[in-house]
């Protein structure tokens, strides 16, 4: 900057009144906000059991989050899993307002609403950019709303877990054959698929999985990435460790809100509750990101895991699965077909351009 | 949920108080936050022309959170390049204090902070989630907090333009030969790397652009993606469109702020800065992507654009380039140094994760 024009533009300032304009009265502003001094305190139930590292945590951060915006005037109470109502009651209890909030995944719902798969992730779908984008600016969040609508919720993107392993196996997997007959722990739509490939899916509490593999009760199991996987032991009794994560290229994790208690709220804590959220997306994307990578390392490194792509003929044929299984789902949902159907449109619009905007990765 | 719990969980939340207190004096809160009821006018000037496609557009929605997540108490006028100063000079405008925020590009400042470059974009560097990871938690966001701190301000991550494409040709690039004695308009390290490699880089401002190109002022060009240069109308004049954006897999823009301004802040309006501006990133993020998808599409399809990788022979070239720019920028200044060490670590580490955690997109 030359000398002249910064001596203008300091005196342009002191002759402006200056930066700060301290008050209290009305003024003009560049909206009409309306200033609230209300004190609240709200409950959050998660699907997370208490602390439950990124997503317990995230859960918190939110609360934490709310409470700095608000001056301590907007207080939430965060509740673990079975703390005021069991994990797969968070939904019911938010729509219900016994609590106002709840932190969960929207697969969980599926059987309430059967597109809510589609809001959690697709097996081999959109990863977490993709995902996001269809969500905020390609018309999945409004799908989301819609549907949630119905059972007095609004809900809200607030982490991700990124894109998930394929999980710890006690056999190699080595064709398609090697499935038949399997016994494993996958949830969701990546259980209903598997159970088509041949294996059959047994549903374990996650404090039970690490005994039930080493007991041969199932073969094999995913649970997230090997930050979470690490921490649960896995690698301690499982023999091999494949990718990718067909079943969840992507892990949406969702703020869902009690639609009438929102609907009461000034203004200002309605932005409150959207903003907060959505600023611990891209926190959530880069803390997994990060601990993902520096304990996939640790179990290569350090635990000597081996660590193995599934064949390219077992991942054709999953995918095949996938197929008859989203088909089943689509045909028996009109809602799912709608969500689907422009799902699928990004996908593959999205796919395109990745193959160019990311190249250097591909 | 059983209907037992359920009426059990509805009495609980009758007698226990309910779920919203009213009041306004002091309560047991999660934190001992204080609440303000200051009101604030800031000016933010930005390196953009005004209401300039999604990076003048996410500055707007910056002071647009602000105002709602105060209840209009903290306003922001937002200056475009040349409203209040010049868009290279909003670097020493916010230092000074002219204006308390701005919004920019970190590798602008180059001049003044030869690691700014760093915080940019690194050619054949990391792509946005690795770059957001590094910042957030790989030290990113502190080192340059520390260099900028020299300088009064007090930089956040606020947009990002997501992974660049390679620019636009008048001559086909078919070997290294082809970049000699090429004119072409590259700013940054791109510009030094293509410099090295027998090319003559010429700056040119955004507005003349276009005009140079038609009259073979300079043969190539690179601006943003598809979005961006499909508004600038480069398909009109330009023969071939190249692929990938190896000077920038990933584009950081930046909020600075004040320091002393910042440091002067309620502690609410400190976290309400942190969480607006964080809040953007994953809308730039989704936004950038799906509306540089749909341009991409409308080039290649309607416009018919030559859309052409660069070949590997001449990408190897330029990463050799590349290799020797950064060693001229880490000899020179020890900071640098420090912050590119930082930054290869956690790319090489990524690198090895992202293989396996994105596989399905590989």
């Amino acid at each position: 900057m030359n000398k002249n024009r910064r001596n203008f533009l300091k005196t342009a300032v002191i002759a402006g009144s200056g930066a700060m304009i301290y008050g209290c009265g009305d003024r003009k502003g560049q909206s009409a906000s309306v200033h609230t001094n209300l004190t609240l305190e709200w409950k959050m139930v998660t699907a997370w059991p208490p602390k439950f590292p990124l997503l317990g945590e995230s859960a918190e951060k939110f609360a934490k989050a709310v409470n700095e915006l608000t001056g301590g005037r907007f207080t939430i109470r965060v509740y673990g899993a079975g703390e005021l109502v069991p994990a797969f009651e968070s939904f019911d209890a938010v729509s219900q307002g016994i609590a106002e909030l709840g932190h969960s995944a929207p697969y969980y719902w599926a059987g309430k609403i059967p597109s809510a798969s589609f809001f959690s992730a697709v097996p081999f779908g959109m990863n977490t950019t993709q995902t996001n984008a269809w969500f905020m600016y390609g018309g999945g969040l409004e799908l989301m709303r819609e549907v949630y609508g119905a059972f007095n919720l609004i809900p809200f993107l607030t982490a991700n877990t990124g894109g998930q392993t394929g999980g710890w196996f006690n056999r190699k997997i080595q064709s398609v054959n090697d499935l038949r007959g399997l016994k494993m722990r996958i949830p969701g739509l990546g259980g209903r698929i598997i159970t088509k490939a041949g294996a059959t899916t047994v549903l374990s509490p996650g404090a039970e999985l690490y005994t039930n593999l080493e007991r041969g009760v199932i073969d094999a199991l995913e649970w997230v990435g090997p930050y979470h996987d690490y921490l649960m032991g896995f690698h301690k009794i499982a023999k091999h460790y494949y990718y990718p994560g067909w079943q969840e290229p992507t892990g949406v994790i969702e703020l869902i809100v009690n639609k009438k208690a929102y609907e009461q709220l000034p203004a200002e804590y309605q932005a409150i509750i959207k903003y907060a959220s959505q600023s611990l997306l891209s926190d959530s994307i880069s803390e997994m990101f990060l601990k993902n990578q520096e304990y996939y390392i640790k179990l290569r490194d350090e635990e000597k895991v081996n660590i193995l792509p599934f064949p390219d003929e077992v991942l054709a044929f999953l995918k095949e699965k996938t197929n008859e299984v989203i088909t089943e789902i689509t045909s028996a949902d009109t809602f799912s077909k709608k969500v689907y159907e422009s799902y699928i449109q990004y996908q593959k619009k999205f796919a395109e351009w990745y193959s160019v905007g990311e190249r250097n990765y591909l």
